[in-house]
């Protein structure tokens, strides 16, 4: 077989002690809009549903790097950080690039405790409410995957948690509902009698099935009813959830160090843009400061949900709801609801503010892939390095065994990094969707664009 | 918070060199008696059925160490070996026994590809089968947790891998099924349409539920039918499978050392007795060569299944259709039925041939526990370790907590040492119906030792 030591560790003392602010690198000082006023909103509002500590590093437009408080980065040691980076070398065989002019690493984040790169903010903010007195956090979660990284988190630190689960995800996919129940946190099914907006929408018909935009309605209700105890905790999209993933990319500039290679391309899965963000950004500050400007940033979208690929760089509402701040982000309108494709975490309308702003400079590409061939590159990674990624993951595979491919056809040298955000054992339907032929693609309708645009806000003085 | 780093990271070189072989420290020579002629069976029979590398391994009573292929052992690389050692500090924090007097540390299997120890000996099988240039392996599996470690394993030395899985787990875990097919494996619901005896027991019950006894039958007859290309592979109780899990206790003890610490008492789950022995066996060598002869050495058991704890210390049947070899053995007899407990991987009626010597000759004890308690432990253990166990592993957990609460009250030092085995979020069902207060608790009927005893094979000479 002739194998090589495929994983590359960090010790734990090795922890970044830092974490990395994109804002003042793009020079980005925008504000958050109130949906309500269409007038910048300061952070009194944003007081009432954050922990304090939340909202000061989503307002901190000056600090490039902010400090991880001690206690927080011993807590990582819990949470199996540093995660290991892998060189592909199965994977690379089986495209037939064995040998060392195209080589693909991965940064692993399944290995956290509940399977995704979640758990590194999870961790921040139950840790910020912590410090602050705060006895519970309400979130919402669809498919779960932040659902049970929050319930892990409150339960390490030792704070309540309350989800709001979409009531059809809770139904279809019961294990995410049982593990944060087995974490010690409440689990809702949305729209739940907890709340004068669940019950109202119960009122009206007794099987709703739920929606995320509901479930958000849900948490910040709880919130603001019980803020003596609680706050409200959001999984991606934000400035200060895309802070915490930076030590993604930290760790895995390092381990790149260690293997004595830098790469070429660095690749991740676009959602509302942590996991991309958390390995992309500590890489994106070498091309901004000019030290790699060739170097290759891309972001990876399902055709049925192309945001930044295919969306407007404007002001629009950050949820269907419209009760979310307004925020200038790359959208396909805040009315759009994509097509039920497997990678629930990628069927957001948006992007998060500081990766568009990155991508309107330029200092990122996207791509786009239909869901067979994603769920195709993830059964190749499963034969080839060992486990089933979530679908989401997959968009990046997909796009790392693309990009491998055609340097390949081209003769060309390329070192090929992406992240593996996430295992898929809670996701196997979308396996079996595919294995028994029954999955089906789905595109983004492009002439829905003009009616997006007639609904954007309007917005002055930016 | 606080906290201290809790993992114990072996480097990738100190990946054992050899495994280590109980039979020749307990003067084990028994031989395997043949269900039909009740007499002893040749390595003929044997080497019909199984990879030579795995006969030779199995009738080896001499060799103390037996070494590692080259090859192998970096393969274990990919299974992400070393696994991790833990000092569990904050199950410890929870107890209520901070400090040093007690300390409770486990060996974290849990982070193999598939999730379990299983993959240990999977790898080792199928290295052995394509060294002799077997094309596919059979197999059986009833819960999945073995044919997923034997799909994957298969995946990475690149040959096929044919799983008869028992109809009812198939339908209840689909998940598990679904996890084989993406590594590539091919897997039928037995009975199945693929062999004599399936079809039979098809034609009587089309809608025939399955048995494990069935399952094995299907995959033998596979084997036998398909001899030229195919092998058949076993995932526990077989002298060979515990060899190949003696890395596990291999590293924990270099693990341990780093930590500046050995076990009082060292303690596994046992069903077919091969987590446990990965663990113990090193140990034990301790305990048998008077280097540590207080050493406490803990097999715990379902009380649904008490094999070691309430059983008969007899030659017996390996299986419930008398087609598996006769071997002396803990047993509850080979037709009992345990109560469909939700540790499908301890209700195997006997023990392996080694665990059971090492028992009659007191170099272990055995200990036993509900189910209910069982799952509680696991709770406890994902609220402050991380995740929940599989409901096997809970069994070790179990013991473990009640050893360390017991020495808290006599005031006693204890270092105490389990075996993570695997973990549980193909089972969260278990956590469910604790969750939920629908988890009922099984004892076996002590009064059927009786029956058994008298169902007995009379094996004469030994």
């Amino acid at each position: 077989m002739n194998l090589k030591n495929p994983v590359i560790r960090l010790p734990p003392e090795r922890i970044p002690t830092h974490w990395i602010n994109l804002a003042p690198y793009l020079g980005y000082k925008l504000p958050l809009i109130s949906p309500k006023s269409l007038k910048p909103s300061g952070p009194e509002e944003a007081l009432m549903i954050f922990p304090k500590g939340i909202v000061m590093q989503e307002m901190n437009f000056e600090d490039k790097e902010i400090e991880i408080p001690k206690d927080l980065r011993e807590a990582f040691f819990y949470a199996n950080r540093p995660s290991p980076l892998h060189r592909a070398y199965r994977l690379e065989k089986h495209l037939g690039i064995e040998g060392d002019d195209i080589k693909i690493y991965y940064k692993n984040e399944s290995v956290t405790p509940t399977g995704s790169h979640k758990v590194n903010t999870a961790l921040a903010q139950a840790f910020y409410a912590k410090e602050q007195g705060i006895k519970s956090l309400a979130t919402e979660t669809g498919a779960g995957q932040w659902g049970s990284a929050l319930s892990y988190a409150c339960a390490l630190v030792g704070i309540e948690c309350r989800v709001y689960m979409v009531r059809a995800s809770y139904q279809q996919k019961p294990y995410r509902g049982i593990l944060m129940r087995t974490y010690g946190a409440t689990v809702m099914e949305s729209p739940s009698e907890k709340t004068e907006i669940g019950k109202k929408f119960l009122a009206e018909d007794p099987d709703h099935p739920g929606s995320l935009g509901l479930a958000i309605s849900e948490a910040v209700e709880d919130t603001v009813v019980n803020n003596d105890t609680t706050r409200y905790s959001l999984g991606s999209v934000i400035n200060s959830v895309l802070l915490h993933q930076t030590i993604i990319g930290q760790e895995a500039k390092m381990q790149m160090e260690m293997a004595g290679d830098y790469p070429d391309v660095v690749i991740g899965c676009h959602g509302g843009g942590s996991n991309f963000a958390g390995l992309a950004f500590p890489f994106m500050v070498d091309k901004i400061e000019g030290a790699k400007p060739d170097l290759e940033i891309m972001a990876v979208e399902p055709k049925a949900c192309p945001s930044l690929s295919k969306g407007l760089y404007a002001f629009d509402y950050g949820d269907t709801g419209h009760m979310a701040p307004i925020a200038k982000m790359y959208t396909l309108g805040s009315e759009f609801i994509p097509h039920p494709i497997h990678a629930g975490g990628l069927r957001y309308h948006g992007a998060s503010m500081l990766t568009s702003m990155a991508k309107d400079k330029g200092f990122l590409d996207s791509s786009i892939h239909f869901q067979t061939e994603v769920i195709e590159a993830g059964i190749t990674f499963a034969e080839t390095e060992g486990f089933p990624p979530a679908p989401e993951t997959n968009h990046a595979i997909c796009e790392a065994i693309k990009q491998a491919k055609e340097a390949k056809e081209a003769g060309e040298k390329k070192v090929i990094l992406f992240n593996c955000s996430g295992h898929g054992f809670f996701d196997l339907s979308a396996y079996q969707a595919y294995l028994d032929g029954d999955l089906v693609d789905f595109e983004y309708p492009q002439d829905k664009i003009e009616e997006a645009e007639s609904k954007l806000p309007q917005i002055e003085g930016f």
